[in-house]
């Protein structure tokens, strides 16, 4: 028998409702045994069990860990200590309290929550061409109209942006990858940091600068934040402790003006009241026992090693023509394989034991065929060289026809 | 200076960001070290701390416990517990499985899904007066037009639903809370819930069938849900580990259809990708090792006695017009005050240290001027005549003038 509330679904969601690539990607990839250089997932050998043990053991002492917390926004003492932190680390104006501190269950809620706030059917945002599918799928769900703007080695193209902007009417934020970008792997420098604050200015535009992976930089120095170069009030910075922690955690960061940052905690009350205090204490009890401080070096060591093993992998064993930047920091590699369908590949590839994720899944408005992502965190090392490889006959396999 | 960002908020949001009734609630209480008969809280001592370290222990070997889950649904081995645990209570038909359980970030994540999934701007949904204010605010947040159905001793009552059906034009779904009702106390008879399912598959409307409480009963014989009587896939059911286990784990469920499930699936992961790992798999280590047999016998017995206490204390303290039914179960009273203004009356129990939820919170549209709730959960045993006692003062003063 038919349902009947599949007639009863909102026009919202009833057209808009896709499987969330990452979920896809790591079935598929575990059903097959394949070597996967797909979800941007930390490697899971890494994750410091034995101080989350001792953590959630001292947390442990209060009946409070499994109370609600009143504050919607999440732990008080876990928002303060995430503000001193980025002031410590130069991430952050001075400006920065508790109270613009904002606790989400992972940064994709973040996302949502931003989504929520300013998106009405129909309204534009500005979204970088390639960006992170998820929160495409997001934006999609409240209704966005996508303008992008292509990004090159130095992060998204300021004069692209203003072009777009000079004629697009009304934009409510432009959603930015800074560093190490997912998945183009590149990093926004610091002029067009400050370009994009400026035409932020000029339109009255929000910029939304999401960071998961800036402090996992492998190569040169840090580069300030758009947020601590703003003070107009016009960036929301997101970050989380799924890429340096563990994604299991589901904890992650907004941080912005306090009246956004309010508006943002309510809608967030409609949504889930607050994330899970039991996983806020542990996270935070690991943080104040100064843990990140001897785990960040570690994973930091651990990825650079894995970066430079896929560089070398894919110059040793991809064909010439293949393009790729060596990105400086976080997760990911982004191949272009000119003439080669990269969605064809994909089911060549998952014959060989190797998956990646396909270009076109990056793009809002098409393009990317012959573009394709790999995670190199995932991987165990000895794993990354033979992915390679794998992919190497996958490719030749596909030429052959 | 004026943030740009304050006027490219959505509509949606612009006119409808209300602080949550709960934190607020609970942040004054806590501020002015009154007697709390608010927020709906467990009482903190019962949290069965040492069950709960020992199965975080036990979980814990495991690195998988703080990666990515794969299916955003949640963790498959809790999704087939919770199928099992209702089919063994009695409180499921026998064809559910895990495919049909969605494990949320508590009852009102699914609560949001569930308004996301359905309500367009301006559509049409039937909720209870009175009823949760925190599903109106969610409900109210994604555009929704309340239909209210009044209800009486026995739960909403199926006439006035139907006489508001054959009116009303097309409706999206039915919110009903059938156990212990929040805030009214009263229990949906076994002739309604029937009556409810014909009128829902009579109009093809879905059925939202939320039961935190339902395990909680101090009195009498537990009742068939309405999901366990529907065969046509008109029943969404939620229930949640906040009243039952301890809220801060956040971990909720929501069983119904296989198709309505899997698109509700799909709505999450563009809110937040899944539940936190961390508090699934304590939860589930705790519910496999049989603890719930044990805790739950422990926590009726203990909220048993506090509702006696509470029904005689309101009983020896209380004006003799003040009305009220002694609730089966749950956690709440509700009070009717003939010619007492209760936001008045709110102000001077604040005076006298005591506080509790003001009727006109629970009201989709207007009304509950004369009533109150109380929750008898959370304050100490020897709190709940001394509260009765300042309660009682409240009056007196306010009567006075």
């Amino acid at each position: 028998m038919q349902p009947e509330w599949e007639r009863l679904l909102s026009d919202k969601v009833a057209h808009r409702l896709e499987p969330s690539l990452i979920g896809e990607m790591m079935m598929l990839v575990k059903e097959l045994g394949a070597i996967s250089f797909t979800a941007g997932e930390p490697s899971a050998d890494l994750y410091p069990l034995e101080d989350l043990r001792r953590s959630f053991d001292r947390a442990f002492g209060e009946a409070s860990l499994f109370s609600y917390y009143p504050h919607n926004g999440g732990l008080r003492e876990l928002r303060r200590w995430i503000s001193d932190w980025m002031k410590s680390d130069g991430l952050a104006p001075r400006w920065l309290s508790e109270e613009e501190v904002l606790l989400t269950n992972g940064s994709q809620e973040g996302i949502h929550l931003l989504a929520e706030a300013f998106i009405a059917e129909g309204d534009a945002i500005i979204v970088e061409s390639p960006t992170y599918p998820e929160a495409l799928l997001t934006f999609r769900r409240q209704g966005a109209r996508f303008l992008s703007v292509p990004v090159d080695r130095d992060g998204i193209i300021p004069e692209a942006l203003e072009k777009v902007l000079r004629t697009s009417g009304p934009v409510k934020f432009i959603y930015t990858i800074v560093n190490f970008h997912n998945p183009a792997g590149v990093t926004l420098s610091v002029e067009r940091r400050k370009k994009l604050l400026e035409i932020a200015s000029k339109y009255g535009i929000l910029i939304f600068e999401d960071d998961p992976y800036g402090h996992l930089r492998y190569d040169g120095d840090h580069l300030p934040t758009i947020f601590s170069l703003d003070n107009e009030g016009l960036v929301l910075f997101a970050c989380s402790f799924s890429k340096i922690l563990a994604p299991g955690t589901r904890v992650a960061w907004a941080v912005g003006d306090r009246d956004l940052i309010r508006s943002l905690v309510m809608v967030k009350q409609g949504v889930d009241l607050c994330t899970s205090v039991v996983a806020q204490a542990l996270v935070y009890e690991y943080c104040r026992q100064g843990n990140m401080d001897s785990f960040l070096p570690k994973i930091i060591a651990h990825y650079g090693k894995k970066r430079d093993a896929m560089a070398q992998a894919f110059a040793k064993h991809l064909p010439a023509d293949v393009r790729f930047v060596k990105p400086q920091g976080g997760f990911f590699f982004w191949l272009k394989l000119p003439g080669v369908d990269t969605t064809k590949l994909f089911f060549k590839a998952i014959e060989h034991k190797v998956a990646f994720v396909t270009g076109p899944s990056f793009f809002p408005a098409g393009g990317g065929s012959d573009n394709l992502r790999t995670c190199f965190t995932f991987a165990a090392p000895d794993q990354i060289e033979e992915g390679a490889r794998r992919l190497a006959q996958a490719i030749a396999d596909l030429k052959k026809g």
